[in-house]
């Protein structure tokens, strides 16, 4: 692909009509510019005259009831296309699992239907499938600059970034993908380049935010397109699918540049220490205002952590980094300056176990190490489930002496996502005849939900779907289709979708209780005990101070084969019951456990 | 022990100089009245001079950089007595741990010396390791008539509520422990009947807070005994050992009585619904006003919980509940009452997966079938580490349909614990020569100590301890004596202390990875193959879709087995490696996956 180095990036309004043609391999004609606004009540109404009686169907293959793997399937006639192929983190009891994508399985069935993917952003609940999709079906994607940039380093690591088909789109562009010409729309978020969406078919124009909040005063990259949403608006919207992540916030998100204003205050504040910042890797205006601010101070910046190195490089390549001169120094040259002269910026805000801030707290980290004089600054808010993390890490600083700034102490961390007043306005500027609450958990989908109809959208027309539910609409009506699969595929090593419940049941009762084996060889012909039973345990008690218990269940062993022998059972599935039942049985009346009990009976 | 119903439960101040002589089995010359205040300066002088150079020795056996098992030894000459008992929960990588309570050691090792366990409030995290105390030291515990009650129902599970000594006390008893004083002082908290410690001997006196609140309209019991720790504080406190709970939040804590104002304007709210209200099971005086606010609308009230059942039972039963007539209803009737009629109190405000609140949510309870006129309301916050799992419940109660009023959206819970300005408060009056902040983790420690810092104290006499540590005081400086044994000791069914490092760093590897098992029978003195290899696995893959990937397993296992056989290696243990060597570097190779390997070769 081609580089560009004329994104805008000037703080100012990007007008949609500025929109051009990319300059990429894709087929030029897939590229339009958008239109220019039409007069409002013309407009208007000849849209709402143009909704055909067949229906436009979205199918929600991710990002419903769940934080993460967003994906998102829309249908008119024979045309398909994606919306983002993000990747969920595992809960907890998704024990040994790396991490979690969308089932394929309706989008492989459709390949051949499915025009393209678009991508509203570089965040991993975005992209972070992509890989795993284009292995089975290589669909074109289409991404603004750094999008692209992140996915093409994500495709290389798979080993599949030759033959991947990546267009660069930029805000104002058009893209045609069959019968659907869908229009990107510049937003604000908590990485750069984000963008919503204007899907238009003959069935109607359908608004989907991505992620996104409302920031006038953005480090870079210009305010949201609010008019294009206005002009939308106007001219007749279908459909709004908005970003529910904060819909039980009320008021404002605050802009990015407030964090900057912190790190003045907090940066000072630091005096002659070390400042160690840790941050999400992805928020590149955060990277950029701590060096600014750094750098005005006259202190050197360190990169450190692998995620955030990958990120400041991508995003300083293609310009939407800008390190000044001397600023950046390497991270094994960190202890050659004074500590009153360095900044580290750092991952592990989540406090991440294996991150780099998490290994500094715990003394374990090969180039950092935390002194009384150190100024941590947490430059984020635990996402709900890492509050006991970050707790730990923050602990841990704190007994090696350093000044930690965390959680609400000072304004070190905005949301990258609108709250409730934001999303009043988008939905007051898109006027949706039909409103579906997006990514988020029931409670914010319904959140959202109750603020859509306080706007006075009838609830007959706002839509809380599933992952798998199909909203179909025409100008009449919007309704539930016959669902889809969707579902949850586990990523663990290189396995992606051999690990299922079954798998998981048992590494939940191994990891609970353990497992005791229970080995014997027996006559093959006459089904007499040869050799063993040998007993062995692993995570169910320290062994060597429990001899004695382990000694009883190979007697209880032993007895429950004898018994098979004398009663003739010789069946080998009957004898492994017997033998399971026994040991089972006694190992729970001596300790209230129930471990695993795994017999093995070779015949010999 | 005899039952009393003499316990002021008007909302009124309590005087220490009411104290009197408690009616139990214990010697009576054990009690005395406290003294009646002295003139300030006088008795101030007094204390102040008496301070000998012997110091005074409090070891920290729990409670320190952790929530929970709170445990604290005082020592002065040959005597010793401790401060409660409590267990704490365990963290979600200690797999299969049922609860967590102190190290021992230090007590079983003086156990002659010590004199007494005075308990401070019936929480599980004060009296929660009091059943694994007593079996192995019966030391006489010391308790108002609330955590007395509590106490015997543990010990009465356990077996030993016969041998234990049981020793009721009200706030203004004195209870003496050797050369040790000490004073039970009413303060609030959300369990009633807690007190804090005023702790005398010839060294001086401490003040030990316990957990505690300043309730100025509490519900039952009055208003915690400002003017005692004023007193205290005038005669001269060497020490005071205070609440860090809350110390990172900023202004006072809530009355509870404001929860009953929220309850009030929400019960009407729920209309002809049907309301479910989760709380704590030990907040008395939530349950006290639920049933206030139930009785007073005409709504009946069924209790579902087991842990909820057994506090209000006995709460009932020592006078700390009012239940008004035909007021309680068996949970079994909820269903022939109209929903606009029913309030049902239960368990499961922190979202635990086996509670009650959680199987109605999850559509698995057998007595509350969750339905769209519900009305639930959360009285609780989420403690850290629980939003997850908190939210979960709701989500899935807001999917049946339920109206679900949970976190900051009302003023349905405050905490039990002070906050800063409340912490100023008790230090201003009780003017303590030392400092040493307790209950918590080093982030609530630390803003502690700042706090006192603030308040004047000079740094070096305020202490941050830890597990282990031991403070030795006198008149002249507080410093760091010998270490003592203190730990994490993990119960698991009937095991307490079998389940340790090994065990668990297996349980994790399982967990996460599952377990691959090789058996096979080898001639004993040949060491030739006779049969197996066999190939088992759990938790690692679906073995019905990868038979092809175990066969292989198989292959590689026989292969090492024969290297052996033909290199002469006959060492059995030098077999196992070889075969676990072989077959977890052929299982990494194609799975990227590092499953628990575990040879068993018998000899036959």
């Amino acid at each position: 692909m081609q580089k560009k180095n004329n994104f805008n990036k000037d703080n100012q309004k990007q007008k949609p009509q500025k929109g051009r043609k990319t300059q990429n391999n894709s087929p030029a004609k897939q590229f339009k510019k958008s239109s220019s606004p039409k007069s409002r009540n013309g407009s208007a109404k000849k849209y709402r005259k143009s909704f055909n009686e067949l229906p436009v169907k979205i199918s929600f293959l991710g990002g419903l009831n769940e934080v993460g793997k967003n994906m998102t399937l829309y249908e008119y006639k024979d045309d398909m296309f994606l919306v983002d192929c993000g990747l969920a983190f595992p809960d907890p009891e998704m024990l040994g699992v790396d991490l979690v994508i969308p089932d394929f399985t309706y989008v492989e069935k459709n390949a051949d239907k499915i025009k393209g993917i678009v991508i509203t952003h570089g965040h991993e609940d975005h992209i972070g499938g992509l890989a795993y999709l284009l292995k089975t079906a290589n669909i074109p994607v289409y991404g603004t600059k750094l999008t692209i940039g992140l996915i093409q380093g994500k495709l290389k690591e798979h080993g599949i970034l030759s033959s991947a088909k990546l267009h660069e789109i930029a805000p104002g562009d058009e893209i045609k993908l069959g019968g659907f010409t869908v229009e990107a729309i510049h937003v604000n978020h908590s990485i750069p380049d984000a963008i919503a969406l204007a899907i238009k078919c003959e069935g109607g124009t359908i608004v989907q935010t991505g992620d996104f909040k409302i920031d006038s005063t953005p480090i870079d990259g210009g305010m949201i397109d609010l008019s294009r949403f206005a002009q939308l608006g106007d001219e007749g919207v279908l459909a709004l699918l908005s970003d529910s992540t904060n819909a039980e916030r009320p008021g404002y998100t605050e802009s990015e540049r407030k964090v900057g204003e912190s790190f003045e205050v907090l940066f000072r504040k630091a005096g002659k220490g070390r400042i160690i910042v840790a941050t999400f890797a992805s928020n590149i205006h955060r990277v950029q205002q701590i060096i600014n601010v750094a750098s005005s101070l006259g202190r050197k910046v360190a990169i450190i952590g692998r995620s955030l190195e990958n990120v400041v490089n991508i995003s300083a390549q293609l310009g939407y980094l800008n390190i000044p001169e001397n600023v950046l120094i390497n991270a094994d040259l960190i202890n050659k300056y004074p500590a009153e002269n360095i900044v580290i910026i750092t991952t592990g805000s989540q406090g991440e176990p294996m991150s780099a801030l998490s290994r500094m707290a715990f003394s374990d980290h090969k180039k950092v190490e935390i002194c009384p004089n150190d100024y941590v600054i947490i430059s984020a808010t635990p996402i709900p489930g890492n509050e006991k993390t970050v707790g730990k890490v923050v602990n841990e600083l704190l007994k090696l002496g350093a000044q930690v700034i965390y959680e609400k102490m000072y304004d070190v961390h905005v949301s990258g996502h609108a709250c409730q007043e934001e999303l009043k306005l988008i939905m007051g500027l898109v006027k949706p005849k039909y409103f579906i609450p997006v990514h988020g958990e029931q409670k914010h989908l319904r959140k959202h939900a109750a603020i859509a109809e306080g706007m006075g959208i009838p609830k007959e027309n706002i839509f809380i779907a599933d992952n798998g539910y199909v909203a179909e609409m025409t100008g009449k009506s919007i309704k539930s289709g016959a669902p889809v699969p969707a579902g949850k595929v586990f990523v663990d090593g290189y396995g992606v979708g051999d690990v299922g419940s079954v798998v998981l049941r048992d590494r939940k009762h191994l990891g609970q209780d353990g497992i005791i084996v229970v080995t014997a060889s027996v006559d093959y012909e006459t089904g007499q005990l040869i050799a063993g039973p040998e007993v062995v345990s692993r995570g169910f008690v320290y062994v060597k101070e429990a001899e004695e218990l382990i000694a009883q269940a190979r007697k209880v062993a032993e007895k429950a084969l004898e018994n098979c022998y004398y009663s003739n059972i010789s069946d080998i599935n009957a004898i492994k019951n017997k033998v399971r039942d026994a040991v089972s049985h006694f190992v729970y009346e001596k300790t209230k456990r129930s471990p695993m009990i795994l017999p093995i009976i070779m015949e010999v």
